[in-house]
């Protein structure tokens, strides 16, 4: 009896009985996921085929673990509408690879199909969300969960189970080109929304078998956002406790939440690269949170190794010993065979890893319906509604930073509006990087927003001005003229991760944009800024719509924290957000002309300057300032600051007990901390209350503040509400001297409100 | 029988003997170092008198084991030549506290008296050396032995014991205000120069009783230069591996060359205070090197650990269990009776530490004298040799950066040359930190020192043109006309930390700038930078004088490299050093007419911007570019770079073996490296050959190079010398990814030559 194929027995039992039956070569094949999936087709006369290639793979490696990005589009890949896999195409593309393997392996075990879906599917007709750096700025996990949830139905519907999802840097360094994948600089936020992302794709433990639901695997681990100089891929030289407090809670989230898997990051960790961490990939992940899933390596990343062992064998035998279970298109893990003659791998660490991932393969159901409904992808993709809550994330996502005397929302008196800058009239410059070629005609930039949403009888003008990082000020005079024309000039700067066609792709995952590159492209992946202020003469289009002195309102659409204090003072008002997605032009005007009030929060702090870096609010309490002589050290907006149209008004923190000991946090009590919150002003809004802590007297140096719980609420004018915290041992506890999470005695100062630089204090003491 | 009395006793025997007779209380004061000796004395009708305050330290502590800075003179301690002690009077100083001490104390107990030095004798009179940052430039630590040898010369003939030098810190982020007390951000070149000092201060083990030679005592322990965004004090978030290779080299050299002490460093290591960290003062110092010296606290930093224990009784019995055994003048010590009773402290701490600090006053002999010849220090203490020294240590740290054209040295055709900027004559601008106030009209600065060398014929016409960070532009068109009329304009700019009188201190040995400050300072202890351009309107003072036509030499004087991206373009010549002492304008001169050739290296990679840092050139090895889009990630100029007015060329690298085994390495072999230099110029020079390694497939990730030799030679024309390095398990080991350190098999290309930059390889392999 073929128990692996009999759906009656445990996957365990199933898992062991298909490894019994395993030649070494074809549990090696199990650990590969081959590059690339678009390469895998062709069209002819109308009609998918499989490649040669892809023929020859599948029956060089005995199998096939996985297979990467069937439906990626993007520059790199060279998929478009014109060769590539539309919504019709998809599940029967899918299930033509998926039917290729069974049938032309021995023992038929299924592929993996995965796909990128770090704001979205990148694929044609994939709905793109807002990038994390927008995602994070609102504040709202709950409806993220519900914008992930479309994002697993489009993925699964169209035939792949897993989706790569950047969930885990955290942003502590902004001139890191990857910044926009990072929900925030906080860790208790990140896990917020990692856990959101994982329960929305995936629904709880066990379910990614479920219908329009998908294996997510996490990245990355780990501490990617701490590469030194903000350098992608660079070293993070930082000890356990830095790792622990900051760069490891949304991980431990993800995989509390049921996380299928992990994605390693790039970067080494004082010294032994993530790839080569048994410490975090087996002793962590697996010893202390007791994740089963699967390990999965990025792009070539194990081939990087071999600067640590000098041959591909033994970088793969490094990585799979360390807890590394499938591969991304390396060369490595394709000899394993060789390895184990070598003597450098054992048969039992591929045992081990070919049973993870054959295990997430019956947990997904695979083996007992491998192939995909091939009518569900036209209904479930692209659906109203998740166009809505696409719309409902890049609404709140954007952050109000000033609002001089008013000025927003625009008003009957303002006519003429003049439109102007590099970010207000292209939709690749609001989407961000990992986008898949777009449609034409879908998607509202902000000019075609302000055109939707202006009131009858108002005048819509427009001028490009500048590019993003162009230094010819040809366009400067036209935006002048215009500004000067208008009653209000909307100036629409910031940044953009919009890959040209032609890109050079270099072993990244991404173009490497070489130094000094004359790119409009300021931010992405491999695109680190050393300044950051707005690129080419930005500053200067500003200067000069300012000097004609028709009131400013400027929005920043940006993929990373760029250094506004030259522009803050010419505007006065001033909106951001990180990529909005398809939909953010709608929600930009929306809130431009208060139909919506804006509700988000910053996720990071907006430095000043590169100088000053880091600027992250949540560093070291110094018990004393430390100032540069030529700058201040605070950020020039902090983190969680974001005004609305309304205001609130916040009464003193209420906590349920002054006191409560280490022993009872231990044995689960709780200490409660309450706010009340009155909406004073006269339109109805949004505000997150944030809570956060200042322990002092604990054994080890701690944080000026630390992120501890938010709510997002909704407030009618005159409304007030009381919103309640639970402080626990998990919020209370801390990686003590000895390295133990643990609470100890201490002295807590608990401060709750609407910015982590405004709040109302009470005192908590822990006893021994 | 007093055995303690005894010199016929070993000291352990001695030790034992007093501590037997201690109370708890007598036993504490010794662990005391008391603020301030300033405050010790006043004058009565010209006699130097014990004040009351000082009287009563002495019989509420039942002793004291050590008064800081009898002779510190400086704005912050108020001393001038108007109320302080001078050369002549401080001998009989130090005896009469010494004397007072020993009579009112029941044991007669000898106190320790320590002193600032570091670089020199902070103290009236004191021969102030160039600072570390210019020090480490001159590659030359033999020559920094002799005047280090003078520097205790000068200090124990005054009758001090103990000094405190700068010496470990390593310069990774230019932006720290300390970068000045740093040598290098190289740890093996960083570490030549401690052992170099510590001998030079006090012989080899177990000499510091001997006549001249004092006890040093080495700061910081540990990492301080990891300090967060190079903010004074500040975290250091990094790894344990980070630490052992970058930031302990320095402590373990002088630990091995026989330091009598270490100061802890302000700053935690990833979340642990140094003055708490018992790992790293008593696991690592005492348990890995077999230290058995005193940790002396730095100022007032065990009073920082309240943060962590809520009371000074804690914070005293947290440090003194780590490790520390000596106070700064703090509060948290002065309580550890009150510690003991509580049940915090343990009398066998108290004992242990006790017993360090009796075992230093035994081994420098205070127990047998504690008196000091009052004759000694006049002759001791600026001594022509040691000018003479200190002159040779400036013109060693002149590096010249470039030289377009042979525009140095200057010529006869220079007949006018314009001397211009903020540095060209102010004395106290190239003394650094810790300088103590100067006897009016001694020093020499650049302007005084081009007067003194410039030819017969020559005029030299001056003008500051501007402030180190004015912003007036009031002086610049005086400059400008100067520019204009001369031959030759020498450019002299940089930074400054020459503090001014009435600087506000608060508890950080140094007075504390407040944000924004509009002061001249732009280094120095609590001054740290954001910016690192030139500070006021230097760069726009360079630009005009530039624009006049007149070929422009730029000298820059500082004490952090600034970025110099934008004066490098307008300067054909440019030399820089840090602070270069009181010789420093006499050594500049020569060098400018060629009196003498220079010979400095950069100790420090030079940035562009503080956008790109770290820019240290020992990064971890990428394998690939890791580049910015709007920078290079190159330095302006490399670590290692200095030109001469001769040219050096190299051959290549000559290995007596290809290979080696590791257990080879272990047993002691070596392998030698050769490289022959030829002076192909036809002026006789000093050149610093320099080896570097760079280690792959090591099971680790590494630097990208690594100093492991240097040798300063000096080659008349048309010489040739061959330069052998040693390369040794200790040169060819690693922190091995189990954390231990040994050779282990890798490959590893050995590099030689004149900058880091330019180098000649051959590949060596060390096999298994």
């Amino acid at each position: 009896m073929e128990v692996y194929k009999n759906s009656s027995f445990r996957v365990e039992e199933r898992v062991q009985d298909l490894l019994s039956r395993m030649t070494l070569r074809e549990k090696i094949g199990q650990l590969n996921q081959r590059m690339y999936g678009w390469d895998a087709y062709a069209w002819e006369n109308g009609e998918l085929v499989l490649t040669e290639a892809f023929r020859q793979e599948v029956a060089a490696g005995g199998g096939m673990g996985a297979l990467y990005g069937l439906f990626r589009s993007d520059p790199w890949s060279g998929v478009d509408y014109s060769n590539g896999i539309t919504v019709a195409d998809s599940a029967s593309a899918a299930n033509k690879v998926q039917r290729y393997i069974r049938e032309h392996t021995r023992l038929g075990i299924p592929v993996l199909l995965s796909e990128e879906c770090p704001h979205g599917h990148q694929a044609l007709d994939g709905t793109l969300l807002p990038v994390n750096l927008a995602v994070g700025a609102t504040w709202n996990p709950q409806l993220m969960e519900q914008a992930y949830s479309k994002v697993a139905l489009e993925l699964r519907s169209r035939g792949a189970q897993i989706g790569l999802l950047s969930a885990l840097d955290i942003l502590h360094d902004p001139r890191w080109g990857r910044s926009e994948e990072c929900y925030s600089e906080d860790p208790f936020l990140a896990a917020a929304f990692t856990a959101a992302a994982v329960r929305g794709m995936q629904g709880t433990r066990g379910e990614p078998a479920s219908p329009g639901k998908v294996a997510v695997i996490l990245k990355h681990l780990c501490a990617q956002g701490a590469a030194q100089g903000g350098r992608n891929a660079g070293p993070a030289a930082i000890g356990e406790r830095e790792l622990r407090e900051i760069h490891l809670p949304a991980a431990r989230a993800g995989a509390a939440a049921g996380a299928a898997g992990f994605m390693a990051a790039y970067n080494e960790i004082d010294g032994i690269p993530c790839h080569a961490n048994e410490a975090l990939l087996s002793g962590i992940l697996r010893g202390e949170w007791g994740f089963d899933g699967i390990v999965m390596a990025d792009g070539q990343a194990i081939d990087r190794l071999v600067a640590l062992t000098g041959s591909h064998e033994g970088a793969a035998a490094l990585a799979l010993s360390a807890g590394v279970d499938l591969s991304l298109w390396d060369k490595a893990f394709t000899t394993l065979e060789e390895a184990v003659k070598l003597g450098l791998a054992s048969e039992a660490d591929i045992d081990r890893a070919a049973a993870r991932v054959l295990t997430l393969k019956f947990r997904l159901g695979l083996f007992d319906e491998p192939y995909t409904d091939e009518q569900l992808a036209l209904t479930a993709v692209g659906h109203a509604e998740t166009r809505e809550l696409n719309l409902q994330v890049a609404r709140e996502s954007v952050v109000l930073l000033k609002n001089e005397g008013g000025l927003l929302p625009l008003a009957a008196q303002h006519r003429r509006i003049a439109v102007i800058g590099p970010n207000a009239d292209r939709l690749y410059n609001q989407l961000g990087d990992y986008t898949s070629i777009q449609r034409e005609g879908t998607g509202t930039t902000v000019l075609k927003g302000i055109r939707q949403c202006a009131p009858g009888g108002a005048e819509v003008v427009y001028a490009l001005g500048c590019g993003i990082r162009e230094s010819s000020p040809a366009g400067l005079s036209e935006a002048v003229e215009l500004a000067r024309s208008a009653d209000v000039a909307v100036l629409v700067l910031g940044g953009s991760s919009a890959r040209q066609f032609g890109g050079d792709f270099e072993a990244n995952g991404a173009a490497i944009i070489s130094e000094g590159s004359p790119s409009e492209m300021d931010c992405g992946e491999g695109v680190d800024l050393a300044d950051l202020r707005l690129g080419g003469i930005q500053q200067q289009l500003a200067e000069a719509v300012a000097a004609t002195g028709t009131p400013v309102v400027a929005v920043i659409i940006q993929g990373r924290p760029h250094a506004l204090d030259g522009l803050a003072p010419l505007a006065g008002a001033m909106l951001c957000t990180g990529y909005p997605g398809a939909e953010g032009g709608q929600a930009i005007a929306e809130i431009l002309f208060g139909h919506v009030n804006p509700s988000g929060k910053l996720p990071v702090s907006l430095p000043r300057s590169s100088g000053q870096l880091p600027v992250y609010y949540n560093q070291k309490d110094p018990g004393r300032p430390r100032v540069y002589v030529d700058m201040p050290s605070a950020p020039l907006y902090p983190f969680g600051h974001g005004l609305s149209y309304t205001r609130f008004e916040y009464s003193s923190v209420a906590l349920s007990a002054d006191s409560i000991s280490a022993g009872d946090l231990k044995a689960g009590l709780e200490v409660a901390a309450s706010i009340k919150v009155r909406n004073t002003g006269t339109s109805r809004g949004m505000e997150t209350v944030q809570l956060y802590i200042r322990a002092r007297e604990s054994g080890i140096t701690r944080r000026i503040a630390e992120l501890k719980g938010f709510h997002k609420i909704t407030l009618q004018p005159n409304e007030e509400k009381t919103v309640t915290f639970r402080l626990s041992a998990e919020e209370l506890g801390v990686w003590n001297a000895a390295m133990k999470f643990a609470p100890v005695p201490c002295r807590v100062t608990v401060m709750a409100g609407g910015s982590s630089a405004d709040t109302q204090a009470a005192e908590l003491v822990i006893t021994g």
